[in-house]
């Protein structure tokens, strides 16, 4: 491999930070002169970036032909039938990027591919003696996402390895998943960052159970949960187990009450322990009933009111709400919409007046209602007597109320009790690095995948579907690793082993970087020789941002036969003659 | 690398050709499996096509590396504004796909590439010193096609090199422009299909100099020429010399005779050599004027008519007229056209009348008038005489009128000299496989690409554009070697080396078959293993569609120690020692 010389190399470094720099990653990619911003949510890859793309391309692919997994390429220019075939044309709403070719047909950048997948097996594929089956692709993925952000880790046009499997049976599936969350384990082990693994939710994709592989990151978009006894979710995910009911035989009736000024959940339990004191303890926050409305825009552009009801010290999660009632999205309730439901009293509303219901499909307000999982029967609640300044007190579950059905998306808090009893939840943040999901058989049956079983009878495949995100991979091991200096790439990742770098004009100086960096070339290394006219700080500082692993700096310890080498992510340095520095780079470099 | 097992293998051979199927090429990728349509000219890569894909990929990618070209990628979905600049947003009219994001932006899937790799120069460099600069990207483009046809050869979405070159002037320039040359020259060879370089238009791209690379192949779409000194040019780019002018101080006034029934240019010819009879020799089809109307359509919308006067015996040729009236098109003049020119007699248009002008803008018409090469100053012409039925002889030009301007535009014949004198000229078809162009600074000046010179002075760059289709050398290299039973592929792009059949449901056969697969691999080759329970025929039929280069099959030779190796391309059939068959594949494959 020849040496590749810094004055040669198309890369410019940058003072300052870019003005939409959200994250350091995103940061020291742009200023290290890895990528560029073409549009929102778009980049361009330099020759370093890409020499980095390419490398997290390599580890993912030789992991999946390692689980017997065959490399396809689908186009990224879609038709429109397939998927409107699953119903994922509309669902997928603002998020996909439609277009119209020259004849006016309809087409798509495909955002993930199940549905040309599962054609393409049906094409070729007819018998149960041609399952199980792996298929899996590198291949640039398109999503107009509403707030592109953080430079490559959330991105409008990115590249993805998707893998789908096809089987049989649902053991046959359990199978194909179990292995590829190996496969998925070993290249997060590669690519070097924390991750854990937690139960998700499968949102647009449909499918039963999935788990999503996060990158353990204080700024990560992702919250997720975990236990000391290993439960693991991402916050959609979580679910509350319901308490026991209660027996409301001696709760009171419920009473109206004046709540003039009582403008927060604190004041409010305030004045009811004072004018209404229950029996057993002091009303608190977690007996209020809060009915949040929102208004459900579903793909295909209908509305509809929603009500959740739940306990008045939690808010709902917009994450966990998005996620239950995907694919259509949660608006808050405008004026103009309560104008439109006068029965709702904004700030009082309750389930119930005068022994009616209020809320609920067969109330008046006909509006769905929704409650938290703890809102049992025979729990008594404090909530909106819709009336203004009054609130009811003592209005019992099932007693005196009935809602819709159950809804879980309180927001999760540190402490709360994991679901299957594993001790009290930790919160922390993550970035989505995998996701696999047990897709069943959605897109087999919207398409016709079917094979012959063993009987000889028609039988629908049961497909898993399998994602990383290779360019956000990039960027997830550029933020966990840089430093205040710039990039510091693991060796594994790194666009060159080792920059050789001349601190000086001295002729013997060039030469003897020279030599070095031929020798460590010719023992099979990636070389940068830093052969630009700049001073040794300016040399220094570039060679820290753009993160090589080791740089041999041959400086004035020459005259005494004595070069440096230096570890970026250590930030040590070590004195080595001239005789020991390529054996030791090359040790360095490929292991003890 | 391990055995890759038929049985396990995403890949179904089909019987028959598939109903679209045009060329070769596009009838056996498929029904080999190597690809399949999604969409009018959107193709799914299954695994073999893959692997072939790659292999070009690779060869292309090696040759520009070594020209000292950096790979960068750049997205497919792009903002308007670039394309803006440079006009080509609308320059490209119907071919190009454009889309709206959620927000309402303007956005296109990129076709080729120069503005954006213009701004990110600019971006990076401001210096003389930084150049010359050579970047180049393997990536998915896309163009709106018309007519999208032959499988991969053109299609709507496609993989191509592009490569762009960035030089401080035009010496700069034409070393650049060289490198590039002698780089396609090395990659078409190692392709290995005969190719021819020929003289080119530069059309949409803008520019001056550029030549193609053109893949020889009977069905091509384009049509060169080449002549026995060496003359190449497509027939886009071939010139006419015009003739010396003709005294024509001897020619007769131009007289109108009447013509009834002359329907042809024979018919004319005849019946005017009767009645109007030449002084130096008959009237021939060549002394005809022809005036040819056509209505430009330009990007913008707007409509202009044009016509083209030139010898009735030759046609227009349309690719020719395409390419001179660039970025505008053609279209033939309607019934209602004529309608809206009453001044034009259809039939019987000529450049004058009663001594007056008809054509040219500032004749009564006002309509555009350009005439072939050969009409030149003295020639006497017999043309219509805007009168039906009748015509007019000895209309001389110069004298008798004048056209706009000279558009060489007629169709090249066989045996026509080539213009720079080196002997009658030969038509033949092939593919476009690349093209490389001397941009000039057309791009570098519409976006602003300067950098500071010797002398301290902003400077504009001077660009060079170059690009190789890669699926279309793949189709290419299959329509140049497949035959009656299937692909042949040369042994550097094949998926596999090499197929080991066994023929029979046998043990042994099986359990040789398997060592010398394993023998094979271990040796580093990629080895295919024929593990299906198939016919021996079957197993035959489908090596040969697939197109692997070297079959070993183990039958009923193998009681007397005996094997067959079969060569694909030559046809020939060798018994080997089972001692010595894995040595002589690795010879077969490794070259001698």
């Amino acid at each position: 491999m020849a040496v590749t010389h810094m004055s040669q190399l198309f890369v410019r470094t940058l003072r300052d930070d870019p003005a939409d720099a959200e994250v350091p990653s995103h940061r020291w990619l742009v200023r290290a002169g890895y990528i560029r911003r073409a549009a929102p949510g778009i980049y361009s890859w330099l020759p370093l970036g890409l020499k980095v793309l390419a490398k997290v391309e390599q580890i993912v692919r030789e992991e999946m032909t390692a689980i017997g997994a065959q490399e396809v390429r689908f186009p990224a220019l879609l038709p429109r039938e397939p998927y409107e075939s699953t119903h994922r044309w509309t669902e997928y709403g603002p998020n996909l990027f439609r277009l119209k070719d020259r004849k006016g047909g309809d087409y798509l950048l495909g955002p993930t591919h199940e549905e040309m997948f599962t054609l393409m097996v049906k094409d070729l594929y007819n018998s149960y003696k041609d399952l199980p089956l792996t298929l899996f692709q590198i291949q640039t993925k398109y999503r107009d996402e509403a707030r592109p952000r953080a430079g490559l880790l959330r991105g409008r046009e990115f590249i993805m390895k998707d893998s789908y499997s096809f089987d049989m049976d649902s053991e046959g599936l359990q199978k194909s998943y179990e292995m590829h969350r190996q496969a998925y384990i070993k290249v997060m082990d590669r690519l070097g960052f924390e991750y854990v693994i937690v139960k998700a939710q499968s949102g647009a994709m449909g499918g039963s159970a999935s788990e999503e592989f996060l990158a353990v990151a204080p700024n990560g978009e992702d919250t997720f949960v975990r236990s000391p006894g290993g439960y693991a979710a991402n916050v959609e995910a979580v679910t509350v187990n319901a308490p026991a009911s209660v027996d409301a035989s001696n709760t009171p009736a419920p009473t109206v009450i004046h709540t003039p000024g009582a403008g927060t959940i604190d004041t409010l339990v305030d004045a009811v322990n004072d004018v209404a004191p229950r029996a057993d303890r002091a009303w608190t926050g977690a007996d209020t009933l809060k009915n949040v409305v929102f208004m459900l825009q579903h793909p295909d552009g209908k509305k509809e009111p929603l009500i959740v009801g739940l306990p008045g010290d939690r808010d709902v999660d917009v994450k966990r709400l998005e996620a239950a009632v995907s694919p259509a999205e949660a608006i808050a309730f405008a004026e103009a919409d309560f104008a439109a439901h006068p029965l709702l009293v904004k700030g009082y509303i309750g389930p119930a007046k005068d022994g009616e219901a209020v809320l609920g499909t067969e109330s008046p307000t006909g509006i769905r209602y929704l409650v938290d999982p703890r809102v049992v029967e025979g729990t008594a609640w404090l909530t909106g007597a819709n009336l203004a300044d009054h609130h009811i007190v003592n209005l019992v579950a099932g007693r005196d109320f009935t809602a819709d059905g159950v809804i879980d998306v309180a927001e999760v808090r540190a402490g709360d009790p994991a679901p299957d009893g594993s001790g009290p939840l930790e919160l922390a943040r993550g970035v989505e690095m995998g996701h696999i999901f047990q897709l069943g058989t959605k897109y087999a049956e919207a398409l016709g995948l079917k094979v012959l079983d063993q009987n000889g009878k028609l039988a629908t495949v049961t497909m898993g579907s399998y994602g990383i995100g290779i360019s956000r991979a990039v960027a997830m091991v550029a933020e966990t690793t840089c430093d205040e200096r710039g990039l510091a790439w693991p060796r594994t990742l790194a666009p060159y082993d080792v920059i050789v770098i001349p601190a000086g004009k001295e002729q013997e100086l060039v030469d003897e970087a020279s030599r070095i960096a031929l020798e460590l070339s010719g023992a099979g290394l990636e070389v940068l020789l830093e052969d630009r006219k700049a001073s040794p700080g300016v040399k220094f500082t570039d060679a820290e941002v753009l993160g090589i692993p080791t740089a041999v700096v041959v400086g004035r310890g020459l005259a005494n036969g004595l070069v440096e080498v230096r570890d970026r992510t250590a930030q040590t340095k070590d004195e080595v003659s001239t005789e020991d520095v390529v054996a030791r780079v090359i040790q360095d470099v490929r292991g003890a």
